[in-house]
């Protein structure tokens, strides 16, 4: 079994993920999706607003063009959940042919924890160390007697393929997995939300960090729109519409005007004679004293103008 | 956990394989090619024709519009296995949401045996009673004490994702699992092959009882084409040409003892008075004199001793 | 080439899309969730809920056990944007082995419109009689001329595979289409859209049919939760933090209080004096005497206690 | 549209693969082999053995950890045959979005051929200069005609999206194109075949190219065993085994002169003139006597025409 290599993120107590190679970053996405929708001009700033573009716009398939390779070492029912995930490859540690190792998962007591009340799936609660101490000696009794057990038929001469059955599912094993970055991302959007197994999300996290490295306008794209985006249902959204005042809309309606105003003008400056006449066709409606003075506040920020005019006929449908 | 329903083939002490639901069958098969090579008639034995012609010429296409589903109950480390065929929908048991049951697999006297010389992932031989004796009550030590084990630490309230880490892959689990016919037929072709583990080998038989039940015609093309087909290499066939037809098979089989015991003498150099019986061990039949002429000949082309080895015994079966 | 049959829905001029076979329905996404979450009751009422439930949390495989098998006729260039939904299986009418037959779209006068300055993929805005009547000739004369074409070289003997590459994308094809549930809610998800180019979408609706009589429950769950849900981004999101007055938010959440308590009052009915302390619970802050009030209005509707506690927790972060 | 580029392969007449980047070779299949299989000696002779040694066992994984990613430019044809391998990602030149060029495929005169009497999907001979001319300007009408219209409507504000739909499949695209190597391997297995379209081996050569560079034991061990190796059927082999070694391959083949005339006498039966006759056709070198003694032996056992001739051309492979 493979001990933690230099370059590798530790992961549990004897487990690690490391980034054994990886094929195109940012800049592939941006290539591969200049064929599909044509050419544009090549300036960083750019890049950054068609990758953000693509990830809002659900336009999945450039984001396949990055490949990454990892070699990881994690417990078997970890490892269980991880290769649900069908899109990668694989090959792991095969116990037909080697032997198993005395390597097995024993918690942190800080994760030992009681079963979730409101989540079936979940831990929660602090648990008395009297209890945690059973927990770990439990753990460590089951590890030492299987191991025990399976180097003495090993040993023996007996078929491995058989006798592995009597391991319990802490045992570490390895694998190589390699994945494309579309696929890589929505594994750790499962795998990352707090609703995951704290022992997989370890492992998910550690590759999150090379994704960043990697591709990092593709992983601020995915958080902003994906992973920390809030999605209103159809049924959420009718109380939406019928509890939100419509002033309340329009006061974020009147905000976003002075918002694409001020980013139209920072990206390619008007006279000044130019700008009241702009913000009132992005839908202003105060005074043009009133502009003036809001104007010169100080407050108002610059976005993406093709974010923030989304955004406006997201809240025009509101007001509906 | 499920008990064996009444229409499951059972499979190992506890699990089984059932046939839920299929679409299809060598009708959808021939309804497909169809519609991509045209009509034809439709008489039951150029169906069969049509459906021999399609696997002989890897027309993998309509194979795949026959869906199965399947119940099926096997230990973890069989499941294991079997989850690395990705083109499968899975639904599995889970021991985060639910708890494990107490249903432990325990191997019959007879699949006890010992890990085989020659293949690395195998087992053979028969193993002492006292020593069969002794791996079941390993097998039923270490499940009956990490059940206990988790079972208290249950019954005290802790997260079932994280104990159910001292449970071994003998345990047994289930899932739904549903596969097109191209890729099930890959699988039964993988894992009911002799090399395949014993324990999913019988689920895998299993599973193609039903196969052919729905779809007989591709079964039987599979069998015969894919299966029990007998492919030569560009290297065995270039020599199968050279030598046939005069004398044949045993002339060709000379000719590989002295290609051995060539590659053996050079990868491994041995003494002059070795070098025949070596030869002999090989299968060779030449007297000693005959031997030594034609060892100074320089004719003799080394190889690769694993390569000769299987082309031999695939000759051997030409001669059976 | 396939005429359109009689339980076929028809579509464009000369295509069609027919469900030829299906497997499994609303009911094996229940039986395939069962087994990965344990048993529950079998009420219908409790099937949709737990649908519901899945589709909201992003629990896809069970939606994977049904199948769809379609047979379609459609233009070459919607062929084309169809087939990049990889998960399917596909069998086309092959114009290397048979012969194309002169079937070629020629679109509805209302269908010709003009580029979308707005969007670069669409079409906007009321086309003059007299250039809808060029097109339609273009049409006409390119169909015309390239199958005459075709069909003298075809009679003189040449290969087809070769002499079809000289006709255009408006011809007709036909496939059999198999699909799982998931995949194919995906693929009408993106393909029903506005943004989607008509004529691919008239398809998709066609399937659309099937999937609502086959599965209903999972149709309307797609519908409320991924398609006309509605998602911020975290920008978004920011904003509407900064802008929501907190009694608005405030207001809504007293709202949900009553829904939820009037829900689980009508699934379990309390006696009057529990129902002001379950309202408490339910973070309602409003005065007995106002509760009472409200309570009598009859403006109180009845909703899922489950989704109107997740809209809950999601105001509460709104109000950070 | 792109030109070619210089590193690139330039295939027909205006089309080319370029091998954009790739991510590891023959080593990356050799370590991904060893975290399965276990440790090695790490030379280079060794590397090869072990991927010729996963290559003919069919494990298949290693190979997957090898990524290519080419980009390409090819007619509408090729690609709608290329997008059928659904493993590929894939960025493709939108219609929808960006103009058509004037770029069409117009095929050299040598490769405008007949089809094919054996072969339903092929061509074959030779065709008179003033066939070929006529086939050229069909495809240069076509082509300018069809580009005229477009043009014309485009520059008229039509939607692009729509009147693409005139242009013929001959008209080029280009797409990025990213795979693993074990899935590009059978892709240019099938590709590459001498019964694969011309029109496609050209891009599928190209990219063998690639593969030869990047990972020549993979490329040498598929050839090998793979595409160059001659595969036995049940039936076949089981005929073999009956015959071998006495007379062989003539014997057999006499054989199966006399198995096809009694198939094809009995599918549709001949006058008895006629049976000598037919059965010299097949092959068959006994005197008229002996002939119509072995007929009337009732020995003859009839089987499958295609079957029997694919065997009779394996065998007669098996003499060179």
């Amino acid at each position: 079994m493979t001990q933690i290599p230099e370059d590798a993120i530790k992961c549990l107590d004897k487990g690690f993920v490391r980034l054994v190679d990886s094929m195109g970053g940012d800049d592939a996405i941006v290539q591969a999706a200049r064929v599909s929708y044509g050419k544009g001009t090549s300036e960083v700033s750019q890049d950054r607003g068609l990758i953000r573009y693509l990830m809002r716009h659900r336009h999945t398939t450039p984001f396949e063009m990055v490949e990454f390779k990892f070699h990881c070492k994690m417990p078997i029912f970890v490892a269980r959940q991880w290769v649900r995930h069908r899109t990668a490859n694989i090959n792991e540690y095969s116990l037909r042919y080697s032997e198993a190792r005395d390597e097995f998962y024993f918690p942190e007591p800080e994760h030992i924890q009681f079963q979730s009340a409101l989540n079936k799936q979940g831990r929660a609660g602090k648990v008395p160390k009297k209890l945690t101490d059973k927990v770990l000696n439990y753990f460590q009794e089951i590890s030492d007697r299987s191991f025990e057990m399976y180097q003495e038929l090993n040993e023996a001469g007996l078929a491995r393929e058989l006798i592995r059955a009597i391991l319990p599912v802490n045992l570490y094993t390895e694998w190589y997995w390699k994945n494309d970055l579309h696929n890589l991302l929505h594994f750790i959007g499962l795998r990352s939300d707090p609703h995951a197994q704290y022992e997989i999300r370890v492992f998910s996290d550690a590759m999150a960090e090379s994704v960043k490295a990697v591709a990092p306008f593709a992983w601020e794209a995915y958080q902003d729109y994906v992973v920390r985006g809030m999605r209103f249902s159809r049924i959420e959204q009718s109380l939406l519409e019928k509890q939100l005042p419509s002033r309340v809309v329009d006061d974020i309606l009147e905000d976003i005007a002075y918002q694409i105003t001020a980013t139209l003008h920072h990206n390619k400056p008007r006279e000044d004679s130019d700008l009241y006449p702009l913000y009132q066709k992005q839908g202003g409606s105060d005074s043009e004293a009133d502009f003036k003075l809001k104007w010169d506040s100080g407050e108002i920020k610059i976005g993406n103008v093709r974010e923030l005019r989304e955004f406006k006929s997201k809240l025009v449908n509101l007001k509906r």
